[in-house]
């Protein structure tokens, strides 16, 4: 038989009841519904499908499962945490889903693939779906494997940074020098930034240093201020420490400074792929989109750091000096021993103490941090004008000598919301030489892992505190580093992963 | 204070209940445990982990997620259908979940992207880590990426070839000739393959014939010839209608050849990325897998099909055969029109039906699928030998004239559990000419998108009927096509599509 016309305004996107979930999917947009939705098929939407939920003036794409049974009732849209507060739905809100929008930029993923370099438009527009999270996973890969397969020329890595920085909010500040600084490829114990940003403030610099958490070390330089003062500043909290102390030490992340950067970055490290292209356009884009114009960088080289010989580091060095320059932004690049871990301590807090007692000028403070914190603060210091060229190691040691740096440090932290002290572990356990000998090797990897397997960062006070360096002579069971956790479980787990790689600290005769 | 020594057996996985979410995710194996479990912390894992299921000997690798709430409790592990599926567990089934292994295999992916060509021990490594799920969508788009913008040279293809065929089932036949016929993206309509099999058959070949489901078509040929008869067989029915018939079409999802190809095919077409190494690898393995050592491939040529011009029909066809030799099997490449839909119906049951008007000989039969399919099966009997070199296509149509494929063909449909009558639907509606005019251009992908609207192939009477071809000259008002449908709805959504989309037939003056 024939049937009757259509029901008019059926082209009306069909309206669904959000659920939360309560599902961290970390990054992953998710929509689940009932298998029999009449809304998967007026739409013609299938498991795995990219759907766009659409909810009070705001969307975002999804990835859409289906269930029976009763994990989802038919007309519920249930949704991952990510979904849910992209979307700011409450239970129960009306919300609306669709085929998502065809991506065309895809075009232009492909044919990079096959050797095509992209203009700044092209790349403006991946970079813009990819920001508003159009991207799955295997697009994102695509398009960092393409980049990797045929390098970005130089010219790329510029458009790259600029769409970056334009898909992102953008900071500015009236001073005609701000000064940043940033480390390429973290080395464990490496948190010379609070340090660097009390010395150059304390100088007149205006640092405004927004750093971020930890996302597969055992701290990031957020995690180790979290400990020492609030770094979750909004934006208006952040002007104002900086307006009246120079600079800050916070949190970048509610900035939402190159917002793609963070994307592409979990990406490359699933695959496993690491291309200058992309972490030059990562490093400048952040620094520029929070209005720094003149950069230091510290490129750790070493066996086990990012960057394995000081060939490569000097090629970096030169692409990231022009790239920068392209933007009006001075980049100085100090290329540092990155063979074993700075200072003592690994994880949020451990590492903490070894800036206060930096800071404090305490004698057992660790001597390799505070040189490394005042070289790198001297070159901030030359670039940015407080001291003459050469001149600026000096002045930054004297700067923490005479307890200014300190103060300086000390008054940031009110200024961002009162200064804390750092918690202490409850479990401490040595991990002891099998053997007597010299220190001919440490594993900055495994040392991370040991680390975060003790629980750091989301528990404050465990980690690493090392006991030894490279070349220390050890006798047999003495104490080569000791493992610090909240609780005798993680203690457990670290011990047993130390047990299982005995390779973490080399001993030779 | 130091705590005591660990518990022993501390390095034990530690064990969960599994629960069925009843989530349809498709390929993605899901677990989903509770924030606050202990397994995650001893683990070390977090939200999106790669980790290791274990349950009764077998192992699956799995994304985890986490929720807090109440959609898991603590010591469970829900599990998506896929995990379900693969370890075979049931209801709170004691399960284990750990880090999945390091990926060896990445670092020859890495080594592709760089531009190194692979080895046989290579592409083994990455086609075994595939087909056991443990590359993630960004894995297996990184490595296909990679193929794509350094094309496989001949060596690789083989080399890929092999490695897909050794991960999965192979069959053998006792017989010196197993003919098969495949044919090179899908054309709608394009059903030619029952109708050879019935043709070759019935002149004494051996054509043991495995189809593919629907993915993203409104129909595939396993979803056809369902209408007609059982497909879904186990290995030894299959074996035993071969043995009786000479051959059949089933389903060949159940035979699991070349298990990683469907993994790839997936991720080739989420980053829409089709290169001809990966294509000739998914085409060659299954054929190889499945036994024959003959095969004719249909390459549709056409503005809107896979392949859309000559010349690179002509190097496909080439490099196939290239291939294929090299595997000890003859492959012989037909290039066939691909500017519009083949036979009158595109869905399940339309399209079986111009099946059975062909094998019937009826007078209304579509001429243009007759002519194919015979011309197709001609090719068929002359590579196995069963007509002269030019006498094939002669020998076919009087195959079919005289009835003898009809008869075997349902003697075949017998032996697979009996014939069955193709369903009708129940709504009907004509998609009309806005204008006079002569029928220019047929987009063969807004037709199957109308067709797939309509139900196909899930509601297997659905689809659409074609009432012109490219050529026609048709009267204002006059029907273009007719759309089946179960239901009301579905011809609703079916109707809106087509107004949104004029040019699904374009007719000019």
């Amino acid at each position: 038989m024939i049937s009757q016309p259509p029901a008019s305004g059926t082209d009306a996107p069909r309206t669904l009841r959000a659920r939360r979930l309560r599902l961290h999917a970390r990054h992953q947009v998710i929509a689940i519904m009932h298998t029999d939705c009449h809304v998967c098929r007026a739409e013609g939407l299938s498991s795995h499908s990219q759907v766009l939920l659409c909810a009070g003036g705001r969307q975002v794409q999804a990835i859409l499962f289906q269930a029976d049974g009763d994990l989802v009732a038919p007309g519920e849209a249930a949704l991952s945490e990510a979904a849910w507060e992209r979307l700011g739905v409450a239970e129960g809100d009306a919300l609306t889903v669709r085929h998502a929008p065809v991506l065309e930029s895809l075009a232009d993923v492909r044919r990079r693939i096959y050797g095509h370099r992209l203009d700044a438009a092209a790349l403006a527009a991946i970079v813009g779906d990819t920001a508003s999270g159009r991207y799955t996973d295997a697009h994102l890969a695509a398009f960092l494997t393409a980049s990797a397969a045929l390098p970005l020329d130089e010219q790329e890595i510029v458009d790259l940074t600029q769409a970056m920085i334009d898909v992102g909010e953008r900071m500015t500040w009236d001073a005609p020098v701000v000064v940043d600084k940033h480390c390429i490829g973290g080395l464990p114990g490496n948190r010379t930034t609070p340090i660097i940003v009390a010395i150059a403030t304390a100088n007149g610099l205006v640092m405004p240093k927004t750093s971020s958490r930890a996302i597969t070390s055992p701290a990031g330089t957020a995690d180790t201020m979290e400990t020492l003062a609030p770094v979750d500043l909004d934006i208006s909290t952040l002007r104002r420490v900086v307006e009246s102390e120079g600079g800050c030490v916070a949190w970048g992340g509610a900035m939402h400074l190159s917002p793609a950067d963070d994307i592409f970055v979990r990406v490359e490290r699933e695959i496993d792929l690491d291309t200058e292209g992309q972490l030059i356009a990562s490093v400048l884009s952040k620094k520029i989109a929070a209005g720094s114009n003149h950069v230091v960088l510290d490129i750790p080289v070493g066996p086990t750091a990012k960057v394995r010989t000081e060939g490569a580091a000097r090629r970096l060095s030169d692409q990231l000096v022009a790239v920068a320059a392209r933007f009006g932004l001075r980049a100085r690049c100090i290329r540092t021993d990155g063979s074993q871990p700075v200072g003592r301590g690994i994880g949020p807090a451990l590492e903490a103490r070894d800036i206060l007692a930096v800071l404090q000028g305490s004698r057992d403070a660790p001597a390799d941090l505070r040189e490394r914190a005042t070289m790198l603060a001297g070159t901030v210091l030359e670039v940015g004008g407080a001291a003459a060229k050469g001149a600026g190691h000096e002045l930054a040691l004297s700067t923490l000598a005479d307890g200014r740096a300190w103060t300086k440090f000390q008054r940031i932290c009110q200024a961002q919301g009162g200064m804390r002290e750092p918690p202490r572990a409850t479990h401490v356990r040595p991990l002891t030489a099998r053997r007597a000998g010299r220190i001919a090797f440490i594993d900055n990897r495994k040392l991370a892992q040991l680390a975060k397997l003790a629980g750091a960062p989301e528990a404050k006070a465990a980690g690493v505190l090392m006991e030894v360096v490279l070349g220390t002579e050890v006798a047999r069971s003495q104490p080569l580093l000791q493992v610090h956790t909240e609780t005798a479980d993680e203690l457990t787990y670290a011990m047993d992963y130390a047990a299982r790689n005995p390779g973490i600290v080399e001993i030779v005769p």
